[in-house]
Order: C-alpha cells, then structure tokens, then sequence
C-alpha cells in the first residue's frame, strides 16, 4: 500500500504531535455539494448511489477536491446492517428510512442472521477498496458503522422516532431479548468494521447516534456495553499500521468518563460539550473530535472565522484534537462557508501546535 | 389564605425535612386523561381552554381527583407571552404551535411591547385564582413561564423547530439584537410570575425546553443569563410564604453547576441526567426535581415500580428531592401506569426519610 502523504488526522487521533490541527465534516459528502445533487440524481435514489461502488466512490472523493480535508469518510448509511440482515431498507423522500420488517419480539430477534460482510455487504467491501485506491495516499480514508444501540433503534421502530417507545418498550420489558438483539448487532458490527478495514479503512467511527435518549444507567447497560464489545472485536493493526477507533454518541457529554473507557482512541463530541471541559475530563485519556455547531455554518464567514478560533481556543494547545462539526453538515449549507471554516482551521491552528 | 395541608412539595424544594418525597408530574393536566379530552372538546379548540378561567381550573383539578399527587399546576401554554406580545399564537393538528408573526429583525425586537399581565394576560391571573379558591389549600399551586430563550426560539422561528436555524441565525449574525429581544423578554416573564404569585401561585417553574440545543457558552450567555435575571426581579415573599423557584433546561445536565449559581431553589432535571450524580454536583445548593423517563410509562406496572425504586434510590436519602418524570407525560399513556408510579412512590419513598 501507498503510505500517507497526510497523516494528521491519524497522528492527532493517536494523540502524536501535528503541524496543525486535522479536519473533516460528518457528512462531508453530502446534499449541500452541487456535484453530490448531480450524481445523486443520476443513481436515481438514495440506496442506488449507496450500492454502486463507483457512484459511492466518487461522491466520497468530491469534498476533498474542494476543500483541504485531512480524511476521506466512505459514503454509506448507517442501516446497511438491519438491510443485509433482510429487514428491507428503503426511504421515503423526507420521512427518513424505514424497514418492511421490524423486530419485535424473542422469535424476530432469534431469526436475524449475523451478516456476512463479504458476501452481504459486498458493495460496502467494494466501495472502500475503490476509494482507498482513488485517495492514493493523499488522505486516510475513514470507516463508519451505526453503533449497536443505534442500529436496534431503527430496527424496532421501523425508522426515525421521536419518543422511541417501541425500543424503550422491549428494552424495559424484555431485556434479556434485547440483550440478545444487541449482542447479534456488536457482533455484526465488528464483522463488518473488520472486514472495511481489510479493505482499507485505515480509521472507523462507531456513530451512537441515539445514545442519548437513555438514561444514564440504560445507556451504560443497552449502549456502551455493546459498544465496548464492538471495540473488543476490532482489528488494531492492519497492514502494519494502527487503525484508530472513534466513539461517537450525540448527546452523550455527560457520560465521557465512562466512555473514554470503552477502548476507543477518540471520542467525538457534539456541539452542547464544553471541549475545554470534555478535555480537563478524559483528554488524559482520548484524543477528541468536534465540536463546531452545524446550524453556525449558516452564519456569514466571518462570524465562522470567529466560531472556529472558539474551537480552537477551548481545546487549547497540544495534540489530541481533531476539528469537526458537532453533527452532520446542514443540507442548504452554502459551501462557501465551509471554505471559510476549512480554512480557518488551517490558518489559526498551527499556533496550538508549537 | 387556608394554611396548606399538604406542604411536602414546598417543603421538599426548601430542602427541609419531610415524611415521604412529593410527586407531581409535567402535563399531569393533559391528553392521557379522557376527562381532559371531554373539556377539551367541549372548549373546541386548546387556545380557548387555556383563556377560560374556569376550563383551565376545571382541567387543573382533574389530575388531583385521580393521583395522590403532591402539587397542582396552573394549566396553560407556554407561549402566552409571545401571543400577548402580539404575535397571534395559533395551533394546527399535529405541528404544535404556530405564530402568525414572526421576529426577524431589530425593528420587530424594537416593537414589541412588554405585556402587563394584569390586562393583556389576565385569563392567566383569573386562572390561577380560580384553581387556588377550589384547591381549598389541598396541595400547593405551581405558576410557571416559557424562560426567554425559549420563548425566543419559538418568536423568531414562528413555530417548533428540528435545527433552529432562524433564531441562531440572529444569535450569531446579530447577538445585540437577540439580547435586547432576551432583555425584553425577561422583564415579561418576570411580571408574569409576579402576577401569578400574586394571584396565589405558591412556587413557580421557569420551562427552558430549548436551552439544551446551544453550547455551553451560548447557554450561558443567551438562556441561563437571562433565567438569572427573572429569578432577580421574582418576588420571593408572598403573603408570609417563601415562593420556591425551580428551574428546568431539558438537556441542560452538562450545566449544572452553573446553573446552581443562578438562584433558583431547585433544578429540573431530564431523565438523562444521573441524579446521584447530579445531587453530588449540586445537591449542596440545590434541591432536585425529576427524573423518570417519561417513556418508561409504556411498561408493565411491575417495571414501572421498578424504574421508581431506581430514582429514589439514585437520590437517596434526605431531603431535597421531588420526584417527577424527566419530561411532560406522552398522551397516550395508560392513567393506571400513573397510577402504580404515583403509589410506588408513597409506598418506597418513606424509607428515605427517616
């Protein structure tokens, strides 16, 4: 394999001295790029452009032909899991994802296969060879799954939910049954973040995103537990080089002690952390990722500069920190502003880092 | 006035010694209770229940019939400000709340008045009296606002909100003209409560739903600044009696202790939070108010006087706590779940307080 022209993001994870402070955007491939809505209209849906490699590939590589991002995030959805587990993905404009099968009950839970990803989510597999060989070592590429948790949430409900009553009523109800649900999903994950980093994903992301609607203890016993035995299962080395791990769970700040045991050599953060407190927490332990509010890049670029030197500020200086969104980028966002704070980053940085 | 029968409420935010831990719950007047759907249709419309003083006593009361419960609270919106301002406040099935005018710019923040609540939020007064009269010293009556960030999200956003992209538009693009649109706000919520007290209101809660969608130091700066300021014009003496405040930012667990400094008697807390941990942060300075999960309503009554033996046991023992879900109650919970979470907490709680 090609070594890195760029390992910043890589270095700042493992908590390694850098020039400069790494950055990348959830979502940075994404509905607020032109050339995205173009190639997005071509596969003709959502789920289209997420099973053709070359299609995944190239909306992956678009961002960095903009914008000085220091890692590429491979193109897919969260829920290709419960898909290759026969749930029956599909999406209806504006009203998010939703399955034709939900889970329900012990005998539902007892049917799910574990993936294999090699086979099952093969265009998963294809896509990250593909774009790991199209970044040429310019930047690391990035894999992602959805975390456990987050996955069963989606599975019960059938989609998007606001109160989530009907995996909180399994949970509360049936515990055992969404133990076993749990367990199926930690073991489907780490399969499949293992078999994206044989491919060549040369950091994963495991996105948590609906962590935080548990309480402190459910979180503890029906999240991070599985998101703990995800990390267990995960490849560290590949290819002679250390794979970092990053863990995500939006709305999640009041737990980051617990979470900076999990295993994970990052944890990001959404835009509610303070990151000068997330770091006098746990930055002993972690290197951190975030935490700029996503609804800001609506402001005009100079209140952006300003934003982004706050950011900058609150973690302070030394290694460890890796800029990002608090969440993902808006869909109107006007990409412009994204330069603005692209290249704020690197102009302020550099000062932390002397 | 009646000396009150019950104060454990009153006694509770104090923090002085009492029997049991009192319960009330947000939304205990609300949609779960078909006597309350009957009034409600009988009014035609929610704006017409909350302006008739005698539907609104008449929907306070109903919960007080059914449940043990340790207070009442004045049934209204939590928009009334707002609407007064004149903003015309309307409703549509299933979007919530909705303003016909809308707060863009300074000329907007410029004109709006600041309501007398005696004339232009008098339904609201007579209310209060009204439900107080037929309390008969039962239980002590809660008065409450919208904080003015709250109220600010809705004004300028006319309506709910997914990513509050408006209001932190001005936030960020004009931070003199939200605070002033804050400052005037402030001086409005605070004339409200004193009206209320007033009226015989005998605590009051300040609702901050939306605090917890900024970062910490927007919070600080736009919501708990100003929720320090109506606490500083808030009668605390009323008719002989100490009026005790509670403060609520749903998603505001990271800010505890700050906002433990700004002079409220309590803090609400929502069901992410850790109470053990939130009462070893703050529970010197502060009594607690919370924390169930709302959802966890769903559940079987056994589960259910499980999940309340885990709150109080997280509180623990002495004084300083009430006990209530960690949001309003969902509409289509089953009045028994009530029913066995209210008993679950005069059986259990006793031992606390010894």
């Amino acid at each position: 394999m090609i070594p890195l022209k760029n390992d910043t993001f890589i270095r700042a994870l493992l908590k390694q001295p850098v020039d400069r402070t790494p950055i990348w955007m959830m979502r940075q491939a994404g509905r607020y790029l032109p050339e995205y809505r173009q190639v997005r209209e071509q596969a003709g849906s959502f789920l289209n452009l997420c099973t053709n490699p070359e299609l995944a590939c190239e909306v992956t590589l678009q961002p960095l032909r903009r914008f000085n991002f220091d890692a590429a995030i491979l193109f897919s959805d969260i829920l290709t899991i419960p898909d290759a587990m026969g749930l029956g993905l599909y999406f209806t404009e504006g009203e998010g994802p939703k399955f034709k099968k939900t889970v329900c009950n012990a005998a539902d839970v007892a049917q799910l296969p574990i993936p294999d990803p090699c086979t099952d989510l093969r265009y998963v597999v294809d896509a990250v060879r593909l774009i790991r060989k199209n970044l040429q070592g310019s930047v690391p590429l990035i894999g992602f799954s959805g975390s456990p948790w987050t996955l069963a949430t989606y599975m019960v409900e059938g989609g998007s939910s606001k109160s989530f009553q009907k995996v909180k009523g399994l949970m509360y109800g049936q515990p055992a049954v969404m133990h076993l649900m749990l367990d199926k999903l930690a073991q489907s994950v780490a399969a499949y973040l293992n078999a994206q980093i044989e491919a060549g994903a040369q950091a994963v992301m495991l996105f948590d995103t609906w962590g935080g609607i548990l309480s402190s203890e459910d979180y503890i016993e029906f999240s991070l537990y599985y998101a703990k035995q995800v990390r267990t299962l995960l490849k560290t080395q590949h290819d002679g080089q250390r794979i970092p791990t990053i863990l995500f769970t939006k709305g999640g700040g009041l737990w980051l002690e617990t979470m900076a045991d999990a295993g994970y050599d990052a944890l990001g953060l959404d835009w509610q952390t303070d990151l000068h407190h997330a770091r006098a927490r746990v930055g002993h332990q972690v290197a951190l990722q975030g935490n700029m509010d996503p609804v800001a890049l609506y402001a005009q670029p100079a209140v952006i500069v300003e934003k982004v030197k706050t950011v900058l500020e609150k973690y302070g200086s030394g290694p460890g920190h890796v800029f990002n969104l608090g969440h993902g980028i808006l869909p109107d966002i006007n990409p412009d502003h994204v330069k603005a704070m692209v290249d704020a980053v690197h102009q302020y940085s550099p000062a932390y880092h002397q």
